[in-house]
């Protein structure tokens, strides 16, 4: 799955958020016909955007869609989505969240479960790496 | 409740939101010690927008707070917030969630409660009427 296209365009994303000075969080929600529907990085910074978290702006990226374009789709994600970012998944109706990482911010990974998502978690070197740093160096906006 | 200025700026909001043509829920965030922090409305038809729910633009428009801005405040919405919204209000952490009314549609409750929010549902009439008229008139957008 590291290799998915979704999953190299949401550690793409999470770049161009770190080179942006950002919080360097990338997602990719792609359909259920392996389509990318929307791609985004968190823009807390960039925005002061309290809601555009990754997740968040690959939906908002992605446009309005019809119920349907969500049937089968997956979230890819550098980093365990929090509890607004899980809402969303839910909310759409999202069938699978990919996740790069967990040991930085565990979020509502039980949740995702509980409601019948499948849920795997890469423990991917890069996304760790990314986002140790990033809370190193900048502690205040994390 | 339903004469706070949350709440008031809550429903005027839902009717600028039908005024546009959009969906009309509106809602407020209010601080601890009573200042509107930031309000807003759904804006999936203006905007093409999938997360900018009411709840969601209140938060947006408050911009980027401290966490302890969020600390005792109060998210004052026309409806029963959807499960994505209920995650935004357990993710910054607010206390309480003044609802208007849940006969049109029901939301995250049980997870607002089992979170420890205090959840009040006001069965406002004009919120039922505001909603029951929207999705009456136009069923595609809801």
């Amino acid at each position: 799955m590291e290799q998915d296209p979704g999953f190299i365009a949401a550690v793409e994303e999470a770049k161009q958020g770190a080179a942006e000075g950002g919080v360097p969080i990338g997602a990719c929600l792609v359909s259920k016909d392996g389509k990318i529907l929307g791609r985004g990085h968190n823009m807390r910074v960039q925005k002061g955007s309290p809601v555009l978290h990754a997740e968040m702006s690959a939906l908002e990226n992605s446009g309005r869609l019809p119920a349907s374009a969500y049937e089968g789709a997956t979230m890819y994600t550098t980093l365990s989505p929090c509890d607004m970012c899980t809402g969303a998944c839910i909310l759409y109706k999202i069938k699978r969240v990919i996740v790069g990482e967990n040991k930085n911010f565990v979020g509502g990974e039980e949740l995702l479960i509980s409601k019948g998502k499948e849920l795997v978690i890469l423990d991917n070197q890069e996304c760790k790496d990314m986002m140790a740093k990033f809370i190193k160096e900048k502690p205040e906006p994390w």
